[in-house]
């Protein structure tokens, strides 16, 4: 199921600050085959639902390592089966 | 990765009233394996993130038999290394 | 605008376990005036937006008041303008 | 309580396509005295918490005007009391 996803990811138990983690979980995004976009609230990624949560536990296992024992995470997505529709897509319609 | 997700599909391009699609993501999610609860505003459900979002794709094609051709979700999840919690624990540890 | 909503709040910067902060958020949900409902991923709220955000604003700082110095909050709600539909209607509408 | 948000709103018994809804909803954002971007999943938005609430108010009422009966809406937001902290700034801080 393709969708177009909001991801956002919140280490608990560290910070107030998590800016740290926030970069090598961005660095995983980046690096990833999918289409993924930072925001100022969290990352526009777009893709197979499945290879989204493939990613989701990567970056989830990288930060056991850096000794985060608990995450959070928020994930609003869309599917549609009318038309194809990217992220880009859903932007240039409301321009 | 194990979570605890709160799961909310919302059926786009039909209603206002949607409940006779709710009723069939329910039987759905119920007739699953893994620990499902509804409540006023979407479903807790427990389990592995993969089987949960293989889960969601049933009822994502579900609606799309019953003509629904855009589909929004939400989904808020936690993990947790530091010990196994469940749906009950969380409830019994803020009682 | 009245909402039926789903309120998850998150400190952050404390923890893993949060539960006794979360012990007094639902001590202040369940003291006002609003319908609120517990589950194990957030609490359901029933009432008008404006008084719904003042109960947030009010569990934001009793955490600050125990030290907690960042706040996540997630909150799904929907409004309605065709029928009147409480989290009991919802839960009935779906059994 | 100051807050940066990240907001959906979801127009249900319309569409599919709910782009020409999504245009009314930036008009009004944009329009207001709130710093508000829009992303391919929805807008985030730096202010008063209260403020967003009443934004979010103006949207749904404009809304109904054009017919929508039913609206469902989320928010992710933060709040932080150690440090201000704008969207521009979160966003530097992951660079």
């Amino acid at each position: 199921m393709k969708v177009v996803a909001d991801l956002c990811i919140v280490p608990m138990g560290v910070g107030p600050s998590v800016s740290s983690y926030v970069r090598e979980i961005k660095a995983i995004l980046e690096a990833s085959e999918l289409d993924a976009e930072m925001h100022a609230n969290g990352t526009n990624i777009e893709g197979e639902l499945a290879d989204i949560c493939r990613l989701i536990e990567l970056c989830e296992a990288r930060l056991a390592e850096l000794g985060v024992q608990r995450v959070f995470f928020t994930m609003a997505f869309s599917s549609r089966r009318d038309k194809e529709q990217s992220m880009a897509d859903k932007l240039a319609a409301v321009s």
